[in-house]
């Protein structure tokens, strides 16, 4: 049997789209899975965001990030670009960007980090402001000094959906449970940020990561009335 | 009117254990103010504890801590010797030595110092067992390859009266709540040691610190049934 040019095309056409639908179906669980066995918890290390105009100041006119790994929220990516950046009193190399580029740059550090570079910078949410800290960014084509290093507020992505069937809405701040091992806690003030591309998962920096004990495949839940269920009072 | 040396002795001996005593009764509050308005909440930055043998080695025959600074806890003090630690892939600068010596060595660092000395030392109780992962320790006078480093497992230090009016007991393990401004939260798991020479006293780390946020004057509560005050499902 022989099949043409055009059928072939369609063939691998419809096979790659199913197959992404699964991959898709298999990475996320359902709004359900994640109310009943909770959210992952992952998190991220320093980092920055970057505008289109401080990528082609950093790394040349006409780059643009490229992915070196994608993340689990869809469409993000830890991209192969990396900077150094420089505080008063010391500087951290190997910075990763995530792509793809935003509206405005922004870099995103832990408390110990802050503390080694000689930065006081502001706990802000880690979405698109484009305000903080004065800080230099050092990349292999030029640098840039901007007013926009923060400590992200722990925060955490939801589907409307999975907001819904949950009972929290976006800008809520809620009492989430990280019950793993010996290190387990329970994380007041976690704002919920949801958006019809999120899917259910808690960011934490590396501090409150290490003070938690999370590693790979933690999970979270949220701890409060709404969910019947208090570990501490119960 | 004058005094004779004797008598000039005799007075100012008593004014300095009047001092003494007023100091420590203003320096910590009773076993019922504890329990109402929570214990102080430190944190433990990167240190060290040294045998005298260790001490001599380090910093010279005959040699021995001497006090920088005074801890809250009785008799215990940041010595003016500092020491670097060495792992496979960094090292620290200015880890200082508690006072006095102990029985073993000992060091503790956080899980961040531990990622960025390329070493991974196990949760462990911070008191004088010597046992720990492999690590460097540079002093003027010499060095001394020990297995001794750990991180600190989360603990709250209290005289036997503070334990029992609070209805827990050494060996404990119990919920705290550190409920200051926005980055408040709940450790579970907190270890509790109690000796006559103790006061009310949590010890965490500086993940944890930078993660509940704590800064000078931070307060502690427990909670749990006991306590009847949970701030999450009240």
């Amino acid at each position: 049997m022989r099949i043409s040019h055009e059928e072939l095309v369609q063939l691998i056409t419809r096979e790659v789209a199913r197959q992404l639908e699964t991959s898709d179906a298999a990475k996320y669980p359902s709004p359900e899975d994640v109310a009943r066995d909770g959210f992952a918890c992952n998190v991220s290390a320093r980092h920055g965001h970057l505008s289109v105009d401080d990528v082609e100041t950093l790394f040349g006119k006409g780059q643009r990030l490229t992915p070196f790994k994608w993340l689990y929220q869809k469409g993000q990516f830890a991209s192969e670009q990396i900077v150094q950046i420089v505080g008063p009193r010391s500087s951290i190399r190997n910075v990763r960007i995530l792509g793809p580029e935003r509206g405005k740059s922004q870099f995103e550090i832990s408390q110990t980090e802050a503390r080694a570079l000689g930065v006081v910078p502001p706990i802000l949410q880690s979405v698109n402001h484009g305000t903080g800290a004065p800080i230099t960014i050092v990349g292999p084509k030029g640098s840039i000094h901007i007013e926009a290093l923060i400590r992200a507020k722990r925060h955490v992505h939801l589907h409307p959906d999975e907001a819904s069937l949950m009972g929290v809405k976006d800008g809520d701040e809620v009492a989430v449970e990280i019950p793993a091992g010996d290190q387990g806690l329970v994380f007041y003030n976690v704002l919920i940020r949801t958006h019809p591309d999120f899917h259910a998962e808690m960011h934490i920096d590396t501090d409150e990561g290490n003070a938690a004990g999370v590693t790979d495949g933690a999970k979270a839940f949220f701890l409060s009335p709404r969910s019947n269920i208090c570990r501490i009072c119960k």
